[in-house]
């Protein structure tokens, strides 16, 4: 728990140059940190925001926020993210989902472009996981951090953290990839693909071409609302609702409008997702989510896996259904087989995906061994 | 294997009134028969049909057909559903999803309503399960089958069979459910809920109203591309595809538009399977597939399970997305609790809830013991 307000800061690039060739020019990136950097620069720990957050970890940016950052929990002085001991930084995302939101800071399709005047839209660069972790090492660099002790995310986050280990080999110590994979396998670019057509599909999209228009809201929300359903469980959703009727005057045999409770819920809560958020960044972000493979620009992925010299924590969830636990075992025994130091922890939990958030408290005594490892 | 050509043959109802009281006039629906009645009447089995099929489970109506019905293996002399001895029914379903298949005879909201002289889109009654068995009892009563001696069903046609034991105990002595559970649970409600909402999404669906304008083919093919992804297993897509490219000299990392073979296949597929399809007839069956309830009418669900008198089979897959093995595990149980003769068994697969289809060889032996038993 943050006490003190947080500031949110903006770091500021000027010229970025993406991996695939092509440059932005005044590119911006939000972060914000708690804690104080040792002398040595050495005591840094990094956290990678994931799908839907932005770099709003813990604390409060003003006294009359109704919420804190989302691992306050676990952010503080004497806890587990110990900021009597720790320098940390979280940072918003390229193309950040909440690019509404006034609190964040990105550079995405819905940036100007100062060449054109415009936004970019999809003239903005396709990116990857290695321009997220480029940005974030200018950022750590700039901040006077030497190396980091820890690089953690969870799901989109994880995926970023588990980058860090083959792009900076020599500047991370440990990376934590909490319900996260290194390789995004066909089923996880099934759905990345169909969190993506919704958006396409609502006209108001056109092409990309909404700014200063009527948004594509719907589809926006529709998307919002298959992430909702995927990332939780068949027993969340069975026990939680119990087919229970929206409005008990209603039943949903009665006519096609009338719905079960968490059919609504489930929208409603689709569009609340998407309220600051920006559709074509989510398009991004999905792209850059099923373009997930360590081993690119590698002759093989194993190969990759050998670079690697931090410590790596991997935190699978029992009941996760877009990472299932024999493929979270068979990315984990690789790392192994290529002499990474890597732990394997499996949080029991019938929450799904989103058990790496609501049921964290069980992988508490691992993150703290594993720190002081 | 059906070797003579398969006759499609239509029921005229006249009137039909739902359970929700409103009535249809000019109620018609295909189907089709193999093998021959006994004296008794006592021989038939009846094939309820799944979400996207007809009433083709087997042979062919002209012999330039290029497939057969679905179950073909499966049905003819000497086989599973042996035609020497059994009469075998499988007809279309009300609001068939292949209203504008040639070969299919159905009645839905694309259906002109007398009445009114145009669609009747919206304006078609909500149904259910209960529904569907009420018109398939008529069908077989105007065939002179005295007593069913099997009915069954894979997936929707699963859930249509279970229905059976409840709405007719004394006509039904067999049930086989494969692929299905008696109740839609929540989980399922969630995926039914996004399954209709691409069509709603797409502009052309215009509130239902698109007959003789453009149809919302756009969001149908998504919904249809969900049910792909929901229907196969993370197994399959990542061992059928490894991550190859759509197009082997346009990486996915250098364009929006350049996507993986899997993207490319399962969007494909989303066309081609709703090709003659009417999305608002989807939507009618979502409804009704989310409205599954056996206890539906009866004080408990319990109280609904103790009515029947038929011998059940529940046909489980170990991959099952839609109906994990613990929920279809419950169910059973719950029969055995009620008194009902009920089996269960798990076929082993990796092919998710397809597996019911295309692994349907590891079933046989206990088909053929439950047939005869």
């Amino acid at each position: 728990m943050i006490t003190e307000l947080v500031k949110k800061m903006t770091f500021s690039i000027g010229d970025f140059t993406f991996q695939c060739g092509k440059k932005i020019n005044d590119f911006k990136m939000g972060y914000e940190t708690y804690g104080t950097l040792n002398e040595e620069g050495t005591n840094a720990i990094f956290i990678c925001a994931f799908h839907s957050s932005t770099s709003h970890a813990a604390g409060k940016y003003r006294e009359t926020d109704k919420k804190s950052g989302y691992w306050d929990e676990i952010i503080g002085p004497g806890q587990l993210f110990d900021t009597d001991k720790y320098f940390i930084i979280s940072s918003d995302n390229i193309s950040n989902l909440q690019a509404f939101d006034p609190d964040v800071v990105t550079t995405g399709p819905s940036s100007i472009n100062p060449e054109t005047g415009t936004h970019y839209a999809l003239d903005f660069p396709v990116f990857t996981t290695r321009d997220v972790v480029n940005v974030q090492y200018q950022l750590l660099r700039s901040l006077n951090v030497k190396k980091l002790a820890v690089v953690v995310g969870a799901s989109l986050g994880g995926v970023n953290a588990f980058d860090w280990a083959v792009a900076y080999p020599d500047y991370v110590e440990r990376v934590m990839s909490l319900a996260a994979a290194p390789v995004c396998d066909d089923w996880v670019i099934e759905l990345e693909s169909i969190w993506m057509d919704p958006i396409r599909l609502d006209h108001r999209w056109n092409n990309g071409n909404y700014y200063g228009k009527e948004a594509p809201v719907d589809g926006f929300a529709l998307t919002m609302k298959m992430l909702t359903v995927a990332s939780y469980s068949a027993d969340w959703a069975k026990e939680k609702y119990g087919r229970k009727w929206a409005n008990p005057e209603n039943d949903p045999a009665h006519a096609m409008d009338n719905t079960f409770l968490i059919e609504k819920d489930i929208t409603d809560l689709g569009y609340v997702r998407s309220k600051f958020g920006d559709a074509n960044h989510m398009l991004y972000l999905n792209k850059m989510a099923l373009l997930t493979d360590l081993g690119r620009g590698f002759p093989t992925y194993e190969d990759a896996l050998k670079t690697i010299k931090a410590k790596i924590l991997m935190v699978a969830v029992s009941s996760d259904q877009l990472f299932p636990l024999h493929h979270m075992k068979y990315h984990y025994e690789k790392l192994l087989e290529e002499g990474v130091k890597a732990e394997y922890f499996v949080i029991e939990s019938r929450l799904g995906h989103m058990g790496i958030l609501l049921d964290m408290a069980k992988m508490f005594p691992t993150i703290e061994k594993f720190l002081n490892s």
